[in-house]
């Protein structure tokens, strides 16, 4: 059996709407690490892909809204829970990097499950998704089950708090409408591989360490940063998503970046703006080079250097 | 002349839409507090309108995203910048206290704008905005504006990092194309407005002071807080945005706190998951009622009770 190489966002080849005969073929096709388990992905690397396969009656399926039910817990002979679900599973814990890194899940349907959004037959690849937040639940059973509102990235339910999509009632009951496979070009699904490519990366190199502060924010989930692009991208200042123009910070130290409280020197020394005094060196990784354009181009949005 | 009511979000009876003969009937309506000025705000209120009408070479109007700048620093006869723009004027202390505070502000657009999305004659109202970001630019001339992004709430372009939209070129030169308008339900109007409310009622309890670790994240443009919903917005908790439910937070908190680091105690005692241990109370505040029901909602999330 070859190994499975972990790759996030879409495979070159699989674009959104590909059928699949069986979990083997998905597998096969390098879209999910397994045979059985609906998430594939670890605590270090993030989950790359889900199945939704009506394994959970907790789930609820609205399209481009996801309520997604983690793993662990049941009985491999009669798929009863006998135990609690916990973020030491492997496949929990990659869905939390996901939420926390802001990485794309691929989300593949099954025929099982019970959903109109679920295919006729065999698996189908439906795009790739976002895990905004999970949390726990105690179901009637007594157990707890980790849970992940996930959305698909780029529709018009990508926003902070979704709400039920338009046509979707809440308890998702299957009903006859297909599902509509709008597609996504490949430019969009190389700008969001790579966007989490950079992340990933940056991330890493300082192992979520603040490199202002020093900081990093603990979770149970584990260790929280984010990528702050010192260059803004979009308009109009259209900055690059590259791990040049991008810094690793909490999320105070990003916000006061990003509204000029803090700016960098050439040097890569903080410069309070508040009181104009350096407060301390850059916190660098000889990997990482950071783009000193990208410096003075932030710099110069809030200092009228003369 | 009456005293100009600063109201945030849409005017009753003034839809996206509505068109004006003149900036004196636009402030009488209520729209805007001015009959020159571009911004209608304080530092204090935040800035609940603007007008675009081709009052700055540098703005730049592409429908759903603008490029706004500030005001300030023109001679008044002239209209010629004669010295920098600043964070001091009222105006554009507004818009960053919009930006900070995710305050919705009115856009209205007249006849004099170089611009296929101004109307033939007179003043429109063309809905809400957000402020995604502001800076500060030095121009040819070598004075200092500021500037706002800002984009057109629940469309499109309403994303973290929002890029031109469809068919508008870079330089948003003029053409044929009409700006279509597709008006926005009442419900959504109301939400708009109700958040806005919440969120500035609740920051302003706590002056922007974090209620777990007592910090304020201080920005150039004010103290600056975030406003985090105890029982999580839409799907599937669907809790309210009433202030009950809302807590003020420092951005590194408020990540805490939506991940399960951070819950409370029935007695708003601050509890650390990670260790177990009861930290220190809430910050609290007698006008900020705490909803129990949502502290407990919460807690559920992340804590098996027996």
């Amino acid at each position: 059996m070859t190994q499975y190489v972990r790759t996030l966002g879409e495979i070159s080849g699989k674009p959104e709407g590909t059928c699949f005969g069986s979990r083997e073929e998905v597998r096969q096709a390098k879209l999910h690490a397994h045979n059985q388990a609906g998430i594939s992905g670890t605590g270090k690397q993030g989950a790359d892909a889900i199945v939704l396969n009506g394994g959970y009656p907790d789930d609820r399926d609205y399209g481009e809204v996801l309520v997604y039910t983690g793993h662990g817990g049941q009985d491999p002979a009669t798929k009863r829970q006998i135990a609690d679900q916990t973020l030491e599973d492997a496949g929990n814990a990659g869905l939390v990097k996901s939420q926390l890194d802001g990485l794309p899940v691929r989300v593949i349907r099954g025929h099982e499950e019970n959903s109109s959004h679920a295919p006729e037959k065999g698996y189908r690849y439906d795009g790739l998704y976002r895990v905004v937040r999970h949390w726990f639940k105690v179901r009637g059973d007594g157990f707890q089950v980790c849970q992940f509102l996930m959305v698909k990235i780029g529709s018009p339910s990508d926003v902070t708090d979704p709400e039920l999509p338009a046509g979707e009632s809440p308890e998702a009951t299957p009903d006859s409408s297909a599902i509509t496979l709008p597609g996504r070009s490949q430019t969009t699904v190389n700008k969001v591989n790579r966007k989490a490519e950079v992340v990933r990366r940056v991330k890493a190199w300082h192992g979520n360490r603040c490199q202002i502060c020093g900081d990093t924010v603990e979770l149970p989930g584990g260790p929280s940063s984010e990528a702050a692009h010192i260059k803004a991208l979009g308009i109009p200042h259209n900055g690059p998503d590259v791990e040049a123009n991008v810094l690793c910070l909490c999320p105070n130290d990003h916000r006061r970046f990003d509204n000029g409280a803090l700016y960098l020197t050439d040097d890569l020394k903080v410069v309070n703006a508040l009181t104009g005094t350096i407060e301390k060196p850059l916190r660098t990784k000889p990997a990482h080079k950071i783009g000193i354009e990208y410096v003075q181009y932030h710099r110069a949005c809030w200092v009228k250097e003369s």
